[in-house]
């Protein structure tokens, strides 16, 4: 059944690709419409303030704070099975799949669905069958979760290249598998070749080493498959800078993820606090070294690659070039949670001012084309806290500090930041799982509720683009369980009248 | 110029307890209106999403997702110094002065300027002065920094009966004085002395303790000297049932906070998980024993007092009875935070549920009171984060555990639910920096904007109200420095406009 539908569904794309048909029924006034959706991933309300003190100062106003409505989105996460319990803190790549999709699905997996595995269409590809354009722009590898769940539709986030399907490994740790997916056994094959092979009009990011590979069973690279399928691909900003509008661009700036714009002075990241010996035989002795206030500073290496925002006036460019039908353009910025996850929180900061800066491209551009609908959100909340540089217990003679990490920073305005990571004593700190910020610009009036679930996303933008449900006539449609896409009539949008 | 100001607005509230006087502007259709506030003590999204996992899955819906708008509130907090530096952490002290009197000021102060000490006047007095009723409902004391915020103005939030204004200390440990306001050097004296003397309606929480001894230079009580000023004193829930329409009210239920509705099995809290002897050799190696899962359990304790819904009930019929000129009620959940904590999950759980139930009254008196705006928000936030219940990391073969300290809860939905406190190695966790969540009914539509700074609140109930930025002919205006309270203008709410 599974090789059944991944057949389907590849060869539904590819004659797509060609001839943009099942036309859906236009919004009702005919105009060109656009999407743009853009994601920070790990931005909670700690990282957005965080960003704000050191890049505006307490009182100053991030682009994200001018916004015309504010939402929240419920995150749903399932364990891997069919009708299976609540997981009540997600990953990247069930989050995107949500947003992708309107499906809820289980940790790691890419646009499939829990338990079934059974392919989900994404907003990218609705949008392709319909004849609009579609980009996807990260600072991430474009094979990472989050793209991937706009394009590809795989069971494991990890297999983003074709030697990464079978039995992945981290040091001889087993992680994963994504054998089925092979094309060999009638899948579309690691990330890479379904970005690759796919309609995308833009893709634009890190992530070159996932496209050096030969593709399965073939003597070419993935790179040379997506030329084949009609790319341009680029690795630089000076390459990306003579796109011909309209073009069809792969842009590969980096091998992995695209190096980030801050970073702690000297490289620092946060630390433990060091309590001394005496403090050790009693908490109530003794006293404490906290890590040394620090500064900020610029990261050389991201003069090496284009920024979020250049990437995103690209992309809007190329997307927007002699088109009469309106695209969809999903934007990442990625290292907020991977510099979070790192424990570095200059790198956070610097990266949600590069969502902050592509924001503003996407306004500037909402301005000329009044008929976008952008959202701005995150897709999971994460570690990092900001706490109180001075204890709300100082009084108390005692060294006082936390049991993780932190980092003291000193904020341009003068004042002193304290962010503490401590969900665990792991190299890498965990997600959490509250609710994140949604924000739209005013064409999100009356189209996203004050409270919505994360899969709700889908039908917000489906219903904006005018799209349906599902490309009519691919026999796709029939295909996919109706309770594991699109028919959640559990889970729509809150009312958004009082109760 | 302190002791001044202090006797001027003491006289000036004393006359306006009396005579109703200085009558501002209607609001423009001449209908009574209202304000109900109500502010979830730290209630941030974690807390939100972890007691909607709880009490409805994480599929379900609180009252609180059915408001028909949602913001953000920065908090914003200074140093004690005239133009002092941001801090960036706050705490309930210096945040209810923020949303009652529009004033940024440092933490510890109710109702007083940072680095003058110079008294700020609250919502709740303009409200009074202009002859509508006012309220304050909590589950703390109604001493408290919260509640305090609204009707008093001291340095100091510890300062809550005439016993605890000079030297205050816990444990030998100095903490604070509140000299400068003792009545005898020309100030309106402690917390529950204010209280006592001021012009509220209904106040209604616990701190019966401050109520009982002598006021200062008396040989009568506190609770003698609210009566002497007009309060009908109560202490239990059958005497709130029979409250007199219209009367004026202090109900203290409790000697400190009101016992919490929901605690942990066995009353067990968050617990540190137990690394093995092996590993705490070496990271790698051995293994780690996490806290039992277990469930949240009544606490019996709760039955002995009213709840917030039912408190929030009879502060809404008495301020609502006979009143034309309509109301002020501000309705705190206390022990979110306090819960928070103290690393009580459950208990922080139960109080945001009180909090959703005092809300749906809220909501059902405003469908009966069309012009009443409901407001719903948090002080700060708080140290409780949701983390995974299973590692983002755990195929990884190396015990993987959290810092600080968790609690693993199962949900009546079946599934599993971590939650973490890791802000300080003290016995009380930190609060954090993030902004908090603003909800408004329909009523805000076009007044409480997506992003807006926590002070703004108060111009927003005062324009709501239609009541001037300070009595006139009081005397009071002229003597508060503008730069202190109501004129902010690089305060002011964000436009709400795409930038």
């Amino acid at each position: 059944m599974h090789q059944r539908l991944h057949a389907l569904l590849a060869f539904t794309l590819a004659l797509l690709s060609l001839n943009g048909a099942a036309q859906p029924a236009d919004p009702a006034d005919g105009e060109a419409r656009q999407v743009i959706l853009i994601i920070g991933d790990g931005m909670d309300e700690q990282q957005i303030a965080i960003a704000r003190n050191y890049l505006h100062g307490a009182t100053g106003n991030l682009v994200l704070d001018t916004l015309a409505l504010r939402s929240s989105a419920q995150v749903l996460t399932t364990e891997n099975a069919l009708n299976g319990k609540p997981v009540y803190v997600a990953d990247s790549a069930n989050t995107a799949t949500s947003m992708a999709t309107g499906a809820i699905t289980s940790r790691g997996r890419i646009g499939t669905a829990a338990g079934s595995d059974a392919p989900l269409a994404s907003i990218a590809m609705l949008a392709k069958a319909a004849g609009l354009r579609t980009g996807i722009v990260t600072t991430a590898s474009v094979t990472d979760a989050t793209p991937a769940a706009f394009v590809a539709q795989i069971n494991f986030r990890l297999c983003e290249n074709p030697q990464r399907m079978v039995d992945v490994r981290y040091r001889d740790i087993p992680l994963g598998d994504c054998s089925q997916h092979l094309k060999a056994r009638g899948g579309r094959g690691s990330i890479s070749e379904q970005i690759a092979e796919s309609p995308l009009d833009v893709v634009l990011g890190g992530g070159r080493q996932h496209f050096t590979p030969n593709a399965e069973n073939s003597d070419q690279s993935v790179a040379a498959l997506a030329r084949e399928h009609g790319f341009r691909v680029v690795h630089s900003a000076a390459e990306l800078a003579s796109a011909t509008p309209g073009e069809r661009l792969l842009g590969l700036f980096a091998e992995s993820t695209l190096p980030v714009r801050l970073q702690g002075e000297n490289g620092r990241q946060a630390e433990e606090a060091r309590p001394s010996l005496l403090n050790r035989l009693h908490r109530y002795l003794g006293s404490v070294s906290l890590p040394e206030p620090m500064s900020c500073e610029p990261n050389p290496s991201a003069a090496d690659v284009p920024s979020l925002q250049t990437m995103t006036d690209t992309a809007l460019k190329q997307l927007a070039a002699d088109n009469t039908r309106g695209f969809f353009l999903m934007v990442e910025s990625a290292s907020i949670d991977k510099q979070s996850h790192e424990r570095k929180p200059c790198g956070s900061i610097g990266e949600l001012q590069q969502l902050d800066e592509a924001l503003a491209s996407a306004l500037d551009f909402a301005r000329a084309h009044p008929r976008t609908l952008i959202l701005v959100t995150a897709d999971h909340t994460q570690a990092a806290q900001l706490i109180p540089y001075e204890s709300l217990f100082s009084a108390y003679p005692i060294p006082i500090y936390p049991p993780g990490k932190l980092a003291r920073i000193i904020t341009p305005e003068g004042s002193h930041m304290t962010v503490n990571y401590a969900t665990t004593n792991f190299e890498i700190e965990e997600h959490t799982g509250a609710a994140v910020p949604l924000y739209s610009n005013a064409e999100g009036q009356g189209r996203v509720a004050a409270f919505v679930r994360q899969p709700d996303l889908f039908a917000i933008m489906r219903d904006y683009l005018g799209l349906q449900a599902q490309p009519e006539g691919t026999g796709v449609a029939s295909e996919i369980d109706p309770a594991v896409q699109g028919a959640q009539p559990e889970l729509g949008a809150a009312v958004g009248e009082d109760h």
